[in-house]
Parts: structure tokens; C-alpha cells; sequence
């Protein structure tokens, strides 16, 4: 089930994509919730980021081509680091680039999106807490995560977390193609069966230090291929099972 | 002003601390809020974390001696990280040391509680998007910063950000004593004059990146003087003007 998030007519609301058609849904995204009955042709609604979440929290090296073309050793444990949710941007929103940045590059990576509330969760449970999984582009300035040592104010800028279209709940998210694309060449290219740290252990490493709630994003590290952009760029990023998250640069 | 959250026999609600008592406020506390008439003896209420952030935002090194201390050169700009808002407690609660880690730090900063929305706010208008001030303690896992690199995973564990005890609405922040004593003994002694970024700098330099929301919390770097918490300590840290924030440590 696709489950997006998005503004009509008649206001923001939550619905499920079928084909060229959103059906309209009611009640708590991550409690209950029932379709209106409702129905938008997709292409008369304004797509939001499908979640606003609490905590973003996010994987640096986490796929071993990316790693080696990094040139530092494959981790033992993940790397967190967090960014600001006020970050995030939606299918068709602009990223637009820091001025004092020599290089900003884009990473394609899947997200996963909380749906219970979670705390020192196993890996063999982890999938009863994840509601489900979306596109998102980790935009970075190169120079001044180098500059700052913390990847939070590199990766913070706001525009720089485009997220979405939708959620996608049935996945298995441990062999899905994930490729992106600028002005239509294919940049990165690989799937997620390369991680290092695949989803359940990210979800258990997580919840082992910090209560994740509903609705906390959790991004996943990018795959091999990363590069900068420059304005003017279309960014298109396809994760298998999910869909394509397009984006312009400014 | 002194406003705290806390619960009572009749619910959880915000208040205006005087003296010995806590006068009931209603209405959003970064819109226009007004009192109920109701009040309770403070010795009848549980003191909650005074605000619960979207976004905890810290700063690194920020105090001359305590740069000296660790022996690195003065930064030219804040070094930002984030924390999960999950890990903060209140006035009164436990700090629970990670089973992992060799050394669990204290470490006394003062907390700025941002009060309206804002981007790119210049650091003569800080103060209109200031709330107020709390105390906090930044609970860090030595041996995991270093591995990490990033601070996030050392500085996120539950219970690893005691917050309060309330916010102080009206403050000179930029020359006010703080202070932590661990089991009586005083251990940090410093002024926020000894700041290397003040606090409005603070603001103008975080809203460059990201859009603050109301109920952001920033911490803003600790003075000289850290050293390691073991079970069963007592920490107390006061700011001037502010209050003195206790946690016990388990």
C-alpha cells in the first residue's frame, strides 16, 4: 500500500495511491485509520512529504561499494548522526543549494518510516515497528562536513532532505534496485542487498540508545556513485517497490 | 518569569513558579497563554521537563577554558550536533548510565528554549525568538564520541538530557554563573561571559541553517571542568537567575 501524504481542494490529508488516484483516508496514520470514500485524480493534488517526523536520524557508511570508493574501512556498528527535520522537502519541491558550499553532493538512500513506539526492539521484531519505507535524498555539503568533523550542520540545510512520493508498507526492503539519476544519467545504481547493516539491525542499533515514536524517519546510507550537483539539476531517485521521488536543484 | 510544566493530581499543565508555589496557566505556551487562578503548593506537584523540543540542537566546544582544557584551538564558528528529544528528563529524575561505555561524562550547559519560528534571524533580533532559558545536563559517553566520531549515538541515550528545572523568561544570558556539584563537591565553576559564541550568536548561526520552531532547544556548549559520573551520584547544576536542576544517577 502506497500512503501518501498531500494538499487538495479541500485541505491536507493522508490517502492511499492506486494508479492515476488517490483514495482518501481518516483517523491516525499510525493508529487506526479507515478510507472517507473520498477519490482525487493524482494529478490534482500537491504531493507533501508523506511523514513530518519527530527525529531524523540517519546512517553514515552503510554499503560496501560506497565504503571502498570512500576509502575507509567497513564499520563494525552503524554511524548515527541526526539532522533537522525541518529539513525535509516533498516530491517536485527545490532543493536549493547553500551559497557557502563548494560542493554539494546528492545520496540516494531508503528510509524507513517509524510506526510504533519502540525501545531496545530485536531484529526479528523489528518489522513490527516499521509502518514502511520511502525515497530520500541525503543532500550534503561536502566542505563543510569535512570543516565541522559532525555531519549535522552539512546535511541540515533546509531543502536538503527531499522525502517521498509516499510510504510504501509492504516491502522487503533487504533486495530492492535503488538508483538515482541527474538530468537523466544514471549516477548510482545498486540495491540494497549491498548494505552492511541491513534494515532490522539499524532498527535494533537504533532503539538500543534512544525511544523511537511514530512517525521518526530513520535514513539508511547511500550506496557508491555520489556526486555533486549544480543548480539547474533535475534529481530523480527510484527505489523498487516504492516509486520515484523528483526533485530540482536552485 | 519561571514557567514550569508538571503534573498534579489533576493532569499535566504548564505554571508560573513564585516561591513556594505554582500558579496554573492554560493556553499554548508560545502563543498568548493567561492564568487559570488555580495554584498548588510546589512541594504537591511532580516537575515535568519543562518543554518537550522538536528539534535538540547542540553546540561543541563553547567556553575558552574548557577549550583549553581539551586542548584544541578555539573554533571559528559553533560546531553543531543533534540529540534525540527522547533522551530528556526532568527535575528530579534519574540519569541511567549506558552498561557499555567506560566513562559517562556531566556536563553543565545552559539550554536556550526558542519561543517563535525563525530563519536566518540576525543576532540583534535573537531575543525576539527566545522563550527562555533552562538548565541542562549534556550526559556524554566518552569512549563512544571518540569511536563514533559523531556525537549522537555518545549523547542520545535515554535519560542522558535532564532538563529544568523550568524556564526562566527573563534573563541576561551572557553573564550569569554556572555551576555543578556532583555528590556536594563543586566540580564546573564558570560565567556564560566566558561564552566563545553568546547565545544570540548562537541563534543567528543555527537559524542559517534551519528553521527553528517554537519549543527548539539549543545547548549551548559547557564550561571547564567536566569529569566521570558513577552510580549512585547526585548531580546538581545551577545557572543564576535560573534555578538548580538535581538528577540522581543510576
Amino acid at each position: 500500500m502506497k500512503v501518501a501524504r498531500f494538499s487538495s481542494i479541500d485541505g491536507v490529508a493522508h490517502g492511499v495511491v492506486e494508479g492515476d488516484s488517490v483514495k482518501v483516508l481518516r483517523g491516525g496514520l499510525f493508529d487506526e485509520f479507515e478510507y472517507t470514500g473520498k477519490e482525487y485524480p493524482l494529478a490534482d493534488v500537491q504531493l507533501l512529504a508523506p511523514v513530518e517526523p519527530g527525529k531524523l536520524v540517519c546512517v553514515g557508511l552503510n554499503y560496501r561499494l560506497h565504503a571502498e570508493e570512500s576509502g575507509v574501512p567497513v564499520p563494525d556498528e552503524p554511524m548515527l548522526f541526526m539532522c533537522s527535520p525541518q529539513a525535509i522537502v516533498a516530491q517536485g519541491d527545490t532543493i536549493v543549494l547553500d551559497n557557502h558550499s563548494d560542493r554539494i553532493d546528492f545520496e540516494a538512500e531508503i528510509a524507513i518510516v517509524v510506526g510504533r513506539e519502540g525501545r531496545n526492539v530485536r531484529r526479528n521484531e523489528a518489522k513490527d515497528y516499521i509502518f514502511g519505507y520511502t525515497c530520500a535524498n541525503d543532500v550534503s555539503n561536502r566542505d563543510l562536513q569535512r570543516k565541522d568533523g559532525q555531519f549535522t550542520r552539512a546535511k541540515s540545510f533546509d531543502t536538503y532532505k527531499p522525502l517521498g512520493p509516499w510510504i510504501e508498507t509492504s516491502l522487503d526492503p533487504d533486495n530492492v534496485a535503488i538508483q538515482l539519476w541527474q538530468n537523466g544519467e544514471l549516477r548510482q545504481s545498486s540495491n540494497t542487498n549491498d548494505m552492511i547493516f541491513p534494515i532490522a539491525r539499524i532498527v535494533e542499533f537504533v532503539s538500543g540508545i534512544m525511544t523511537l515514536k511514530p512517525g521518526d524517519v530513520i535514513i539508511t546510507g547511500t550506496p557508491s556513485g555520489v556526486g555533486p550537483m549544480k543548480k539547474g539539476d533535475t534529481i530523480e531517485l527510484e527505489i523498487e517497490g516504492i516509486g520515484r521521488l523528483v526533485n530540482k536543484v536552485v
